[in-house]
């Protein structure tokens, strides 16, 4: 099949690489109709983790099922299905405990830039909707296999309630996801951390009520200003880098909270002490999306969220190369990926 | 008036020292009836903490109202008080969200292993009983000042709920005390982590069903072992190190809850990443004293939980400097400071 590759950062290509095929009974292999490139498959692309030369890369994608394991059951041939970056069998105590992203059994989505992809556990993984969606809904129905769905617990994990004040840090996919999910969770006032023009107008369309462009100390001062002084009752940490946790803490209110969804590009979280003394929670991490989609689905089938705005750019497989250079020089939000 | 003081590590002292006096007209000056040593004193008594020669030392105490400034109305002369550790107004939008250790007029007990105690903001800060409390029920209300709340606050900042595990790290008086708390709120099953026999017992008095004598590794194995390979819905880390903080991010189950209501004496918090990509989530910090009287002072007064049974040894203020060397040397759990 034709799949996007990655050799070295910066080093992105479009190869022919063996079709995945049913390796457990479990499996089920999927045609991906839509793809797309993730914030966190940037850090690989910058050379700032490591990398498995040829290897293929892209963890979200929608398809319909090609192939099933003989164990498969509740999925069928032909269904369309939104793919969970982390597979799960959804009956381990972690999955029953609404922790997929920790199953016992669990797998993850490797060639979501691409032709097929394996899903392990499709039976636990695998969400099927009734019938082919409408074209129109596919980029939000994609959202769902990751960023809507991580935008979704870093507003769970930052204890979003109605009335409160929600900052998000991040202006990426995932961070304008957390403004639509802490507006479905009604903050009150939500503010959207961005200096991008295009980002800062698509937040407010998504529901933020107040922008502030300042970083670091000016913008934990911003925050403080905004909030009479008091800070933020939940902070979304939409980044992954110690300045974005130091800025958290720095604005979460005594007894608020932090959830965090970018994976931490440091050793230890910072400014300890200070988030002890302010009694401020820290939460998070790679998001149950199995367990989330649920909730968002009928969300999004009915019109109520509109996550797949996020996508400003469509390539087809051949387009992914530039895709990455785009997202990564900030010229694009997200890159949807059309591999047909 | 007679008070302790602390001049260098190791060296506490019974000095003459000034009264304590009315300084704003919110203050209130108490009669101590009973003090006690914490283990945070111990802290600056071990040379971990910087010390200010000569100044005193105790910030828990239950006491008599002695003198009231000019703007002091709701807590009256004579009365019985209980004096949390953190002063408060009890009106500032902190107070008013239930952070009472974080008041925009924070104050702090600086006199408490002594005769007299000034009280910031003492409408705000003190708790009244009617009339003077039996004597047998003074060790359990000096608890509220601070150990009971601060072992309330590290179960609920682990989200201890009804049916969960819950494992409590350290058996110092918190420690004990959160093994209360995690029974008061519905934990099933409850670990102590403890090596010390009396403490042990203790524990298991105050409603521990495991104890767990291993540490560091080993007791992480065991926990585990214990948990069916699963880990804790709930770490209450009331010891404040790193291998404390370590432990309990290992024996916390993905997407469980660690509160930690030790005084970090780490700069940053360890083992982030696991914490990450387990979903751990990492609350607490000084107990919001005040906030949780109300809950708990009934509790004691209509003898549902006996916290005042950490103290295994009460002397006079002559016997502070032993009361430390005994809590030093793990000869007491906790020492109750008669002060008449």
């Amino acid at each position: 099949m034709r799949a996007t590759t990655i050799h070295a950062p910066g080093d992105i290509r479009l190869s022919d690489v063996p079709d995945p095929t049913i390796e457990a009974p479990t499996d089920a292999v999927v045609r991906v109709v839509a793809g797309c490139i993730c914030g966190s498959d940037l850090w690989p692309y910058r050379g700032a983790n490591p990398i498995t030369a040829g290897s293929t890369i892209g963890h979200e994608a929608v398809g319909v099922v090609e192939e099933i394991g003989s164990e498969v059951s509740r999925i069928k041939k032909g269904d369309f299905v939104v793919i969970p970056f982390v597979h799960c069998d959804n009956t381990c105590p972690h999955c029953l405990a609404g922790m997929t992203s920790v199953c016992d059994h669990q797998g993850w989505t490797e060639s979501g830039q691409a032709e097929l992809v394996r899903v392990n556990q499709a039976d636990g993984s695998l969400v099927a909707t009734d019938g082919m969606p409408d074209d129109a809904l596919l980029p939000s129905l994609l959202t769902l296999a990751d960023v809507m769905a991580t935008g979704w617990h870093a507003a769970v994990s930052s204890r979003v309630r109605p009335g409160g004040t929600a900052v998000v840090i991040g202006d990426g996919a995932v961070g304008l996801c957390g403004v639509i999910a802490a507006k479905e969770l009604g903050a009150e006032r939500i503010v959207a951390m961005s200096r991008h023009e295009p980002r800062q107008a698509l937040a407010r369309d998504f529901g933020a009520t107040h922008v502030i462009a300042e970083r670091d100390d000016a913008g934990v001062e911003a925050v403080m200003e905004l909030t009479g002084g008091i800070g933020a009752d939940s902070v979304l940490e939409c980044v992954g880098t110690d300045q974005a946790m130091a800025t958290a803490i720095g604005i979460a209110r005594p007894g608020g909270a932090i959830g965090r969804v970018g994976v931490p590009h440091y050793e230890t979280i910072p400014a300890s002490l200070p988030a002890f003394f302010k009694n401020v929670t820290v939460g998070g991490g790679p998001a149950p999306v199995r367990a989330y989609i649920a909730d968002l689905l009928p969300d999004v089938l009915e019109g109520r969220i509109e996550p797949g705005r996020v996508f400003d750019r469509t390539v087809g497989l051949d387009g992914v190369p530039d895709g990455y250079r785009a997202m990564n020089d900030r010229e694009s939000i997200k890159v949807l990926v059309d591999p047909s």
